[in-house]
């Protein structure tokens, strides 16, 4: 073998080695930052961004903020009576924010007021931003997450599957 | 140098391509999604996955769900007197969980009440799921955690190092 | 075309695959672990890890440990009026650390103390470790994050922007 073949087979294994790259096991990962502004609604431009950057499998890494509304469903919510219910409406910090965005969104959230006091529970909406909302999202490229109809929750619940399409 | 020649060299480029970028600092990434349903436990269902998936360097991304039970170790614990904890039981949403899983799982958690008010510390178990609990698993597949009794703490503490074995 | 031939449009085809991968949206990301120990002070110690490894687009992917101090900005500071500030100096478990740190760190954190109680906000700094705290931290290595005042907020607010040169 000449070696010329020799920096063949080294292309060769180049690509092989992208294949076995694929092989193993969970998924490959793509991050997102994206900067919300005075007025912008947290949870509804996080549903609009994926949706524009066609996004299968999103969940939140980090955001770090402030807001001066939130509307939360509290703990002792369930499928049967999910008007557990708080509306705020003053100042706080994102001191956490969890949880995945396709197709539907399932966040929860963790808000300190102006005392350092926290309060939490599931996003339902008005997460209006006072002065920014730094978000880095994860997108896991081999993976597609749906929702399915979990009987013993009365909840749609999250699905995780291998993505049919390979890069 | 014929035209062949040249495409001989981007394939020679694409491996060595390869070798710079497991040279750069840190290290690259894989992640996993998983859905836990009602009445699981999340710490040692964690500790299985990892085991399952043969994980050497495991941390939490984001997790969002509900449990009706916890076990926490609360901050004034030491290494001499770790009978600092709280036994919960009510349905709680979880807020926030944060932390490594190799060997040993060192996660702490916030989770809100009915109310919203929220209670943290350091997992030590009995989180079972109410309805649902979504977990996405960062693995450093280029970094391998150990822990190792650092005398300063009194608690075996993490140790970072880099994979002898590459891809 | 020969076989040999064959050969070589796979090395190119392996060439062109990596240039795919860098189109495609989002941004690849490199991961950092690190672990402090007693008395080291987390923000000071995140900064100077992200000037050492030049880090251009850096974020908490997740943070689990122990402080015995804390000094933090709470929800009802503005521009006009950043005393809103609380100095702690008790043992706290943290159970969240979200935000960017590149140029300036913005930071949130939520701590729970020795009864579980949570308190949070933006962190100023004096984050003493009491064990220890384990911190991955995320590189968007195809981002560039750098901050501009922003005449809304009276901050300098992040600003997300592509990197210039490509690996």
């Amino acid at each position: 073998m000449s070696e010329l073949g020799e920096e063949v087979r080294e292309g060769q294994l180049a690509w092989r080695g992208l294949r076995v790259l694929m092989a193993i096991p969970g998924s490959s990962l793509r991050v997102f930052a994206k900067r919300l502004g005075p007025g912008q609604e947290l949870l509804s431009s996080l549903q609009e961004f994926v949706e524009e950057k066609q996004l299968k499998a999103p969940f939140i890494i980090t955001c770090v903020g402030s807001v001066t509304k939130a509307t939360l469903r509290l703990a002792n919510a369930t499928a049967d009576n999910t008007n557990q219910v708080i509306r705020l409406q003053e100042r706080f910090e994102i001191v956490s924010l969890v949880g995945t965005l396709n197709p539907e969104a399932h966040l929860h959230i963790c808000l300190a007021d102006k005392d350092g006091r926290t309060i939490g529970g599931h996003v339902l909406g008005d997460l209006e931003v006072f002065t920014t909302a730094e978000v880095i999202l994860g997108e896991a490229d081999e993976l597609c997450f749906t929702r399915e109809m979990d009987s013993r929750t009365g909840f749609p619940e999250l699905v995780i599957q291998k993505r049919l399409e390979q890069i």
